[in-house]
C-alpha cells in the first residue's frame, strides 16, 4: 500500500542540479511525480537523466516513434527526427499514453514497493495524463481501506479571514482538514476527512453545517465554475442570455462560451468599448453619456435595457466601468463599475468598487456580475 | 556573492512534513525562495515553520499590522482578528512589502552568507514582491562581474521541435543556453549568455543570427504578448480595430482590452454567438448563412464587411468555427475555422484547422486570428 506520494515540481525540466531533489523524494516517498523536459528539444533532459539515475539504458519504443510519426502526418506537421527522442525511455518503464499532445510520461520502479512517475510539464497535458492513467493506478495501488472523503466549496463575497471566521464553529472530527484557497477572484475552502467508510456519515454532516453558515457565498460545489453554474441555471429556468460589455471588454462572453453547449442559451452580445458604440449597437442615448458620464447607474440601465431589446433575450445583462490605470477622477475612481441586469421582472443597477490593477478589476467585475446573475437567477 | 539559489515549489504553504526540502534546500543554495502560507487563516502556518526551523521567536511587527487595519478600513471590509498573524515574523527579519495584497514576506539570515525568502503564494503578489524588492536586493548581492544576458523570442506559426531544427545551426559560445518553454499557444526560446560584459558583443550577434534564421515566425520579443504587439501596430499605422466573432466568444476582444489604452485603436465588437445575431448585429445576409452554412467563408468575409461598416473602423476582424465538442461533421469537423480581415486595400478569408479540447481550439482561434493580424498590419 502506498503511504506517501511527493510531488516533484521541477519546472521545466529535470538537470543534474535537480537529481538531488529526486534522490531525497525517493527516500521520503512511494510513490515520486515529477513533470516536464520529456520534449523533443535539446534541453529537454529529463528522460536520459531519470535513466542515469536508476542505472538503467534508454531503448526507443518503436509503437510509441511510429504513434508519433503518425500524428505529425495527421496534422501536416513536418517530421524532424529530434523527436524521436520522445519515443525513448528507461528499460522497463511503463508508457503512460499522453492523448492531448506529443510526449507521453513513464512508470518505472526505483526499487521495492517505490516508483517514480514522470508526466509531460505542459499544464493541459499533464492534467489528463494524470487524471486518465495516474490516478486509477494510485487508487488501486493505496488500497480502498484509506479511502478519503472531500467536498469543495466555491466561495463568492468573503475575504479568506472572514471565510475562516465563520468556519470555526463548524465542529471537525480529529481526522478532518479545512484547507482554504484564494486564486483570485476564486476562493477556495475543501473539508477533507480520512478514515475510511466509517468517517462517511460524519462528513456528509460537517458539510451540511458549512452549506448553513456560509448560504449563499457558495456558489458551487466541486470542480463547478461560476460561469458554469450559471448556464445550468439559465438551462434549467429556460431563460437567454445577452451582455453588453465595456470594461470588461468581452471576458464575460468569453467565460460565458467558454463552456459546451452554451450556445442553448447565450446569444451573443456587443463588447461597446467606446461611446459610439454604446450608442450604435445598445441605443443608449447620446444625452446620456453626456450628462451622467460613460460609467454611470443611467448608461448601464440603458445599456442592460438595450441590448435585451435588441436581442430579445430574456436577460439582458450590461457592464460599465473604469479599468484603469488611467481613466479615474476623485468621484469616479479606478475600479468604479456599474452592473444592470434586465429582465422582464426587473430592471436594476448596482455599483462596485474594485482595487488593483487593470487586469484584477477586470476579472472581479466578471465575476461579480456572473454572481449577480447567478442570485438574480435564484431568485 | 551568491552562487545558487534554490526556488522551492512547497505550494500552499510550509507544513511539517515539507520542511525537509527547506533544510535541503539550505545546504545546496545561498539564496532560497519559497512561496504561499502567508495568509490568515488556520491552515497557514509557514511563518510559524520558519521561525521554529531558524530557532528564533515570532514577534508582531505593529506598523504592518497597522497598515493592514487601514487596508482593511479603506475598503469597507471587516476586520478579524486572525489577520494579524499576518504582522507577526520570525525574529530579525526584513520585511518584503506586499503592495498587491494583504500578507508581506520576508527575508532572515540562515547563517552565514545564506538567506531565506519568503512571498505570497498568491502568483500576482508573488511577481511583484519578487520584481520590485527581490530582485534588486539578489542583484545586489550577486555582485556585477557575473551579469547575465538574455533574450525572449515569442514565436507563432511553428512547432517546438520544428523551432529546435530551425535554431540548431545557430552558432552557440559554451557559456550560452538556448531553452524552449511551450505553453500553448505561446512557444518561446531563450537565449542566455553568462560570463559578463566582456560577452555582450557575441550574445548581440547570436541574437541577430535567430532573427535572421526565424523570421517573421517572431512575434514579439521580451515579456510582449501578441495582443501588445497588435496594439502597438494599431497605434504606429494609426489603425482602428473592430470585432466580430463567433467561436472565439469574446477572447479576442478580452486579450486586446487587457492591454492598458486599447481605447486608442479598439471601437469595439460584436459576439455574434447565433445566427440571429450574425444577421442583426454584422448584416450577414441569411441565404448566406442558408446556402453555405455559419462556418464558411462567405459567412466569415460578411462578418468581417459587416463589422467594418457599422463601426467605421479602419480594420475589421471576424472569426467564425467549430469549437466542439459537438456540432462537428465529416466535411466541418470540430476545429474547423474560418478568419477574415477586411481593409480598405484588401478583403481576404482563411481557413484554420485546429485539434484538440474546445478551450485549446478556442485559444489557437484567438492566437492564429491576432497573428494574422499582425502580419497584415506589417504588409
Amino acid at each position: 500500500m502506498i503511504q506517501t506520494a511527493v510531488i516533484l515540481s521541477t519546472g521545466d525540466e529535470l538537470t543534474t542540479g535537480k537529481v538531488w531533489s529526486l534522490r531525497q523524494a525517493c527516500e521520503l516517498g512511494d510513490v515520486i511525480i515529477g513533470t516536464g523536459g520529456l520534449g523533443p528539444t535539446a534541453d529537454d533532459l529529463t528522460t536520459e537523466l531519470v535513466a542515469e539515475f536508476l542505472g538503467r539504458k534508454l531503448t526507443m519504443n518503436h509503437a510509441v516513434a511510429d504513434a508519433l510519426k503518425k500524428r505529425f502526418a495527421a496534422r501536416a506537421i513536418a517530421w524532424t527526427p529530434n523527436n524521436l527522442k520522445q519515443a525513448c525511455f528507461p528499460d522497463a518503464a511503463i508508457i503512460i499514453p499522453n492523448p492531448v499532445g506529443t510526449a507521453p510520461g513513464f512508470r518505472v520502479a526505483v526499487s521495492q514497493g517505490k516508483s517514480l512517475i514522470w508526466l509531460s510539464g505542459v499544464p493541459q497535458e499533464m492534467i489528463t495524463m494524470f487524471n486518465e492513467t495516474v490516478m486509477a493506478w494510485i487508487t488501486t495501488e493505496r488500497g480502498k481501506d484509506s479511502e478519503i472523503f472531500s467536498c469543495t466549496f466555491k466561495i463568492h463575497g468573503l475575504t479568506e479571514s472572514k471565510l475562516d471566521d465563520l468556519v470555526r464553529p463548524v465542529d471537525l472530527g480529529s481526522q478532518d482538514k479545512l484547507s482554504f484557497r484564494a486564486h483570485y477572484p476564486d476562493l477556495t475552502l475543501r473539508l477533507t476527512a480520512s478514515g475510511g467508510k466509517a468517517q462517511e456519515k460524519d462528513f456528509v454532516e460537517r458539510c451540511e453545517q458549512i452549506r448553513r453558515v456560509l448560504g449563499s457565498h457558495i456558489y458551487a460545489e466541486g470542480d463547478v465554475t461560476l460561469e458554469e453554474r450559471v448556464g445550468r441555471l439559465l438551462l434549467e429556468k429556460d431563460q437567454t442570455l445577452a451582455l453588453a460589455e465595456s470594461c470588461t471588454g468581452g471576458l464575460i462572453s468569453h467565460r460565458i462560451t467558454r463552456i459546451a453547449g452554451s450556445s442553448a442559451y447565450y446569444y451573443g452580445g456587443a463588447v461597446t468599448y467606446s461611446n459610439e458604440a454604446k450608442v450604435k449597437f445598445l441605443g443608449v442615448k447620446p444625452a446620456t453619456l453626456e450628462k451622467y458620464g460613460a460609467v454611470s447607474e443611467q448608461t448601464a440601465l440603458e445599456m442592460s435595457a438595450g441590448i435585451k431589446e435588441k436581442t430579445g433575450a430574456s436577460v439582458g445583462l450590461s457592464v460599465t466601468g473604469i479599468a484603469g490605470p488611467s481613466g479615474g477622477s476623485p468621484e469616479k475612481p479606478v475600479g468604479t463599475v456599474w452592473l444592470s441586469i434586465a429582465r422582464h421582472q426587473s430592471h436594476e443597477a448596482r455599483l462596485c468598487q474594485f482595487h488593483g490593477e487593470r487586469e484584477r478589476i477586470i476579472l472581479g467585475t466578471s465575476q461579480a456580475a456572473l454572481n449577480w446573475l447567478r442570485l438574480a437567477l435564484l431568485d
